[in-house]
């Protein structure tokens, strides 16, 4: 085996530490472990694999000799990420890949590339979208999404192709977020179920790209952008029709100032008692958060709303309040309040961008 | 029971905050879990108590009526931290202590005042430091102490009148740290042993205080600056002699740019092995990190040094070096190494202010 590169630190380093936060599990399988570097004139590709993931990722290099090597990634980018010589040296020597900047030499194991099972190529592509509008649309939606792997289709965030728009939607079953994002697409097939994990990190990554494009096949969905793949199998879907839990009666329709709702939230939050429990109720012109707690006390803290309907009053958990509001940030948020318990919905008066965010988060049942 | 003031939030936050910083320890007593809030012409006094330490701290409030109440110190806490209000009325209503801004009221019951064991003047001050020493003294040398309450000795800081110096001392076995600093004393007769963990966060709020005095008697000691004091109990004493551990014979003496040694190591770590273990041996004009780890590889990296005496290898914990590293900063680090496993010394080849800081690191017995 060969190989010898230089590259620039902070953009191997870069890759090397996207690759690991994109297959964030540890494996006992050493060559899973594995990150496949290739070199040549073309500059240094990264992959890997957990088998049900596979990432590849691409920046600039000059190759004096090109080759592959499998060698330890987490080993490799913890030390690319604490060097502090901006060039590094990429060498194989012996049984090692060296590491060498002027004053130091890292050795990492050689590993058996052989028995890597390789990085799968992308299924096909369905359709592009902007990485800015994928970040504003991924990160609420993936919020609502469950951690809990017992349940699986919990976990992930259903996407899907729907009259010209892409629809992003999850649900632990105590809240839904559903985002809809301009979508360049010849047809409308796309619905595939994505570990929301993995999509949230993808958001984060691709921002700044001025498309994604989405790929999906019965089995695999992928997302590309700049040098960067990611493929990933796709969890059997079975989410609940979103549309059909959104509201078609309202009880009460409110407008009002999201982050001076969630300002009172917070405050009246160590007040909501062993449940965790606070009260909206609507009055005139205003909102009442209210909160009660056998040790601590009790709460109460008015926040100026316009009002249509009736007067209400709808007990919530605190924290998924707090967990919704945070996504509209200073905007003006709407919030429809449907009779009994069904979910009361938190939306933008005026979306600020391309993307339309919905969010829902279920009542509790009054004691 | 009344009271009724009105306070800057900032200013009231702020001590209730920072009371709640040197009572961390969570309480199932409520008389003790509670605030003691008192008002009077000169402001107010927050004051509470777990027994074993006593804090006390005023602030500036317009009193409306005077008055004293005991309330959930927590609650309170949380309650002003979260206000965006400028000012906020503390009344009492009722068996409640309202906290009101012009939208909200937070509502504490009122605790037992009468049940409450009260907080002990201060014993007799034996002298004073400056806040900006006792920070740049206490903070590295409280970092040497052990965290495990199982050995009470180990876990304080050793506080002693010595030659016109405070001399700070702490120990977890592996490590010992020692700074002495400027004190203005009557008398050289101050040794007690103060909660490392305490200290440091006093050290930290006093830090801006020109004069921070120390009060001790035979059970307690307290430390007072501007309007707080705190008050603790003293732990039983029994540290070794410091002077007795530092250098008396040096094999190899060293001077070196701390950060650099600091990265060196840093960047070696990820290689230390299961022992965590890296070895620094010495060179002509040059310091050598090595570390050997079966799966992650070999590392080794070359700083820099002054080097004077025998060429030494010595085996540390990285650990150790690291937060040891930490306290000296960008300055030039000056390292002797004792023959066979006694501690290796880092001090300050120009010490920065008026605190002399010394660290002794053990170093390990070589496999």
């Amino acid at each position: 085996m060969s190989l010898d590169l230089t590259a620039t630190t902070t953009a191997l380093a870069t890759a090397a530490a996207d690759l690991s936060r994109l297959l964030p599990g540890r494996t006992l399988d050493p060559v899973l472990a594995g990150l496949l570097l290739s070199a040549d004139a073309g500059g240094v590709t990264l992959a890997a694999t957990d088998r049900e993931r596979g990432v590849r990722l691409h920046t600039a290099a000059v190759t004096h000799t090109d080759g592959q090597v499998l060698v330890p990634a987490r080993p490799l980018a913890e030390t690319l990420a604490a060097l502090d010589s901006p060039d590094v040296r990429l060498v194989v020597e012996g049984s090692r890949l060296a590491v060498r900047t002027p004053s130091a030499r890292f050795a990492l194991p050689l590993l058996a590339a052989e028995d890597h099972p390789g990085v799968p190529a992308p299924p096909a592509v369905a359709g592009s979208v902007r990485g800015a509008d994928l970040h504003a649309a991924v990160l609420p939606v993936a919020s609502a999404a469950s951690r809990d792997d017992a349940l699986p289709v919990f976990t992930g965030v259903r996407l899907r192709a729907k009259g010209g728009r892409l629809v992003a939607v999850a649900t632990d079953r105590y809240r839904m977020a559903a985002a809809d994002l301009p979508w360049v697409s010849a047809d409308d097939g796309l619905d595939v179920l994505i570990p929301a994990t993995l999509f949230t990190e993808v958001a984060k990554q691709a921002r700044g790209a001025d498309r994604v494009s989405i790929h999906a096949d019965e089995d695999r969905a992928a997302l590309a952008w700049g040098s960067s793949t990611v493929t990933t199998s796709v969890l059997v879907s079975g989410l609940p029709e979103e549309d059909k839990l959104f509201p078609s009666t309202i009880d009460c329709s409110l407008t009002l100032d999201g982050a001076a709702l969630a300002g009172a939230v917070r405050r009246v939050a160590p007040y909501a008692g062993p449940r965790g429990t606070v009260t909206l109720e609507t009055g005139d012109g205003e909102l009442r958060v209210r909160g009660s707690d056998p040790q601590a006390g009790e709460a109460e803290e008015t926040v100026k709303a316009g009002v249509h309907g009736n007067r209400v009053s709808r007990g919530y958990q605190a924290k998924y309040l707090l967990e919704t509001l945070r996504w509209f940030g200073e905007h003006e948020v709407r919030v429809d309040i449907q009779p009994g318990i069904r979910g009361t919905m938190f939306s933008h008066v005026t979306p600020p961008g391309a993307v339309r965010l919905r969010y829902l988060v279920v009542p509790l049942r009054q004691p």
